[in-house]
């Protein structure tokens, strides 16, 4: 098969063996593969999968359709369409998942951009609904608001009754967060535009302070994003005076398992209001997959949504 | 009434008007007031207490009879012996209390002691159980353990079934903590002792790093102590990798209604293990209440477990 593969730190669409399945897993063809922040992490060498996952392929999540399955898969999964995260390997004509982490899709979006949707969707609803702890009403602030999970989570939020800021640096930015309904405010608000009940970090360090100035009396700060850089000066007190929870995860380390319990939970609170057009994924841009190598280096100009490589074209 | 009365930034025993009691108010004889950290905070005019609290005696818990109660008050507490915890004006011979947070003691101790109980034990309590979820068989480390707090917290942890490690600079401090059936560290030994499920942080800033380092995966660590400072550079990818909570609270300003829910806790869960002698406080020195200048000097020397004024002599 052809992928995105890590060849001296740079991205070239090639040749790779197809993957191998276990008894509990699926082959999948690859419709549509996301690009995360964590990819360009991993082709610089920052972010290596856990053990066991294939380490020159990048790639978090994908949608397509299913060709193989294992032989103690408990249901027919062929011919299916799916989408999934799994810890790497995504961005390939083929990809595998344990069945017990595919979500299953419908014709709600074309299948590739069904891919837009499992990492953004499930990184900010975990963040969001497990470790956020948000609830109708909450005054909840995203910064970094215009990526993918940021705009994934601008419409959770909205979903889950939460009044919503959005924080973006450019104009751009900040007219796409109105247009989803959201507050706009720059970074430079932050500290003044409280008391927020729930803020989502996933810019870094250098917000850490006016986070802490902004959130109200027992309110939840969730990191899951450090892209402008991971050091923060903390002011204890600030924890302490206002009952604050500080709260920070990953998902690609998790089990099997763990992944499982999240799947189904996309399945049940978040597929029905896709589904529904309730919301859908923002896509900034969509690339050929033999044009991976562009993508990569555009990733990280500024944009607004996900960006997916398409592997139908 | 006598008490000890905040007069420029030093503590004089001397005359003070006795407190006023409202309708569900008892008014209280006090037998010992328990010195704290905020104490001397309050002292030296950084931590003044909540609104419509007395704010030139200190004090944040005693012990006491019953001598009066409000109309209100639903049951009859008049000389019956309690102790509780106040946002202010515990360090005199007279102090009011919603009846809601008087807790019922016994003889298990004699009266002025129990005043070494109500702070140091709802904090710890608090701490662990209600913010850092402690379970059977986690492990745990509680820095600056040889406080008040510190080892009523060694003494919790090990009773809900947790392997306990103490942190002491001292050598003193180091042997007061096996004696307690906890593991000694010091300082330095924090990164390299872990991985902890809980960490208790009583020092402040400087451990941050530290604790961070030796924190499980999905470890809490939890803040109630910055005696040597609040500030922490925190590497935020340590709290996204392990999955971390960092949470900080304060007792003081909560509600009547929250302080009456912790005193529930303290009734239920905590008494019938000091009543039958399963653990008890640790007092390092007891000092007559007309000496409170000196026991407020005396209160920074290295010292293990509580000290507490006595007004019964």
């Amino acid at each position: 098969m052809n992928a995105a593969k890590i060849i001296d730190k740079t991205i070239l669409f090639t040749t790779c063996p197809d993957p191998t399945i276990s008894d509990e897993e699926l082959l999948v063809r690859v419709a549509g593969a996301g690009l995360n922040a964590a990819d360009l992490l991993q082709v610089g060498g920052f972010y290596p999968p856990p053990n066991g996952v294939v380490s020159d392929i990048p790639g978090l999540e994908f949608s397509g359709t299913v060709v193989a399955q294992g032989s103690k898969v408990p249901t027919n999964w062929i011919n299916r369409p799916i989408m999934g995260i799994v810890a790497g390997g995504a961005q390939a004509e083929m990809v595998k998942i344990h069945f017990s982490n595919a979500i299953e899709v419908d014709q709600t979006l074309p299948l590739v951009k069904w891919s837009a949707i499992p990492e953004a969707y499930t990184t900010a609803y975990d963040a969001l609904f497990s470790q956020g702890e948000i609830s109708a009403g909450d005054r909840v602030l995203i910064t970094g608001a215009t990526g993918g999970v940021g705009t994934a989570a601008i419409a959770l939020a909205k979903f889950a009754g939460a009044t919503v800021f959005g924080v973006s640096r450019t104009d751009e930015g900040l007219l796409a967060i109105e247009r989803q309904g959201a507050m706009a405010i720059s970074p430079s608000q932050i500290a003044t535009s409280g008391p927020f009940d729930l803020i989502l970090e996933l810019v870094g360090g250098v917000n850490m302070a006016s986070n802490l100035q902004a959130l109200s009396l027992l309110g939840r700060i969730v990191i899951i994003g450090v892209g402008a850089g991971p050091k923060a000066e903390v002011d204890l007190r600030m924890i302490m005076a206002k009952r604050a929870t500080v709260r920070g995860s990953t998902l690609r380390p998790r089990s099997v398992g763990e992944k499982a319990q999240i799947a189904q939970r996309i399945q049940s609170h978040i597929l029905p209001a896709i589904k529904d057009g309730t919301f859908g994924p923002l896509i900034s841009a969509v690339y050929p997959a033999s044009k991976a190598a562009l993508a990569y280096s555009d990733f990280s100009k500024s944009k607004v949504g996900k960006l997916i490589l398409d592997f139908s074209i």
